[in-house]
């Protein structure tokens, strides 16, 4: 059983960092920081004849960095009550690869998989980060992807999500999970 | 009273923008395609001592285009049960603006506005895009914006979206209130 | 094709009411009229020895007449953002019919049923209404019932449903339906 | 401070009872099993000319009970997605005393008290019962009333909830809050 990680904070060290690694601590996984690759935002060529195109940026190959784990783990900041924009871009384009004849299996492969949330944000995030539960949800159910928990920090500051100690504490709890 | 709206679609003649067009029909607006424009991810320096940097994109032009009107329209598709990560990305970096000294009445000014959301999806929007909505209502509180109402429209196929009577009549509807 | 309509309200031409008989004029109708009958608490006897008792009042006469039907709607002022409490009431013991003898198919038959929803209440239904509508989502869901769709009215006082425009016109929308 | 703990579960001991017991540990406060008391639905005489009338029941000495106390726990099985209908048809009659001249200061009262809501289900409750914690949230902002936070267990048979080793820690955390 491994596990990747996909980051969507666009700092160093973000809140959603440090509650993650807490989650993930003593486990080998693949981690995927969004912020240092090109994601451009989706094309929609559904209903074009030509199809979508290659976008050529960075996109592809972190798709290939996911597919071979059984375990996702999105840790984002919250913005705006969602996640960030770089991780939306992200998840937007998986439209494209579930028509891209280089991932036939992309659908099947990404169902058997089972995805974890982790999230911080400053405005009262156990309430104001509750549909953003709710749309990851609808994702994971569209891909046939089990949902297996998440974890919602408060922290504004560098830092802060450390003082939080129910965070913490189900971060812990992961880990067992995760290391079982 | 005048009207920008903001459309977060990345092709021509989306669902949204059909609808949007029943519901702004015989009215003057600015009109923003977020897709012709240049939007980088937000980068939080909300917490380093160089504070946010300009970053030289195409971003506060849309800024300064919206500012001047009494009404914002946010017309979105529905990717992945919220706005489009183009969307999504304008909205994180109000963050920035937020903080710049180039805007120092940004808050006060988005806070004498009303806004409404038009979003058009295939998959059960009038359900699943339910968190979407109370995500854009929570933007909107934070700001101080009014929130005028919002439309889910259902459709899939390019054109879709007309054969949704309940869509259209209260496109209509908002149309006549925009008309006032 | 038959229908049962279920009232939830308190007093009489409610405008929950008034709009659901938009939605089902000229339609013969099985009219349950929850506040004319007596629906106790339930008692959670999942795990005792003894298991539910019969509890001697109206409830099980009502299921017997929704059972035959094959759409059944809601219809429920929003007291306090969800359905009022006696028709809750009458939705938690559904929890000791699924265990009674004397209804051994009342998952089945009621799984093949339709469901709507018409809901109307005075404090910003379209948004603080979104909540309730998830929740008869998952309740449906988990009976294998149908959402056929929803309609949420805005109105205090007697009669001012009648000024809503959309939700006249969804009525009138669904009463085409309901016909077909 | 002192604290008024209302309990909305039908049998006793059930896990929601469990896990508020452990919040409330060592902390003297006034216990109020909804079930043990007759509470009739609302009737709703907002708009006839006699107003409301007494209903003969024991919801006012329940009020009597809860006003002078600091903090309401609200302690709740998870029925159907939501809260239970005992505890509904309790805070439906809330519309009746906001209009009851022997309580004119209800909802001042009511809006300097801090409310927890501790709740416990058996199908998915950090996802499905989110719903509900968003309605405590609106009737909690409808009334002035601060919400300090929620805790949502897992638990079906008796005593499952035991083995809910967040929910365990999120309750003791709340136990340490509660005797500050």
């Amino acid at each position: 059983m491994t596990i990747a990680v996909i980051y969507g904070g666009t700092r160093q060290n973000g809140n959603h960092e440090l509650l993650t690694e807490r989650a993930v601590q003593g486990i080998v996984t693949e981690e995927i920081y969004l912020r240092d690759h090109t994601i451009l935002p989706i094309e929609d060529m559904r209903h074009s004849p030509e199809g979508f195109q290659d976008r050529s940026d960075d996109y592809n190959t972190i798709i290939d960095r996911i597919l071979p784990h059984d375990i996702l783990v999105f840790s984002t900041p919250i913005y705006w009550y969602s996640m960030s924009g770089t991780m939306k871009n992200f998840i937007d384009r998986w439209s494209q690869t579930l028509r891209d004849a280089k991932y036939p299996d992309f659908k099947n492969k990404m169902a058997s998989k089972k995805a974890f949330v982790i999230a911080v944000g400053g405005d009262d995030p156990a309430m104001k980060g509750l549909p953003m539960i709710q749309q990851f949800k609808y994702i994971f159910d569209f891909m046939g992807i089990e949902f297996g928990g998440y974890i919602l920090g408060e922290g504004n500051k560098p830092g802060d999500v450390l003082q939080d100690q129910e965070a913490l504490f189900a971060a812990s709890q992961l880990n067992l999970k995760l290391k079982d």
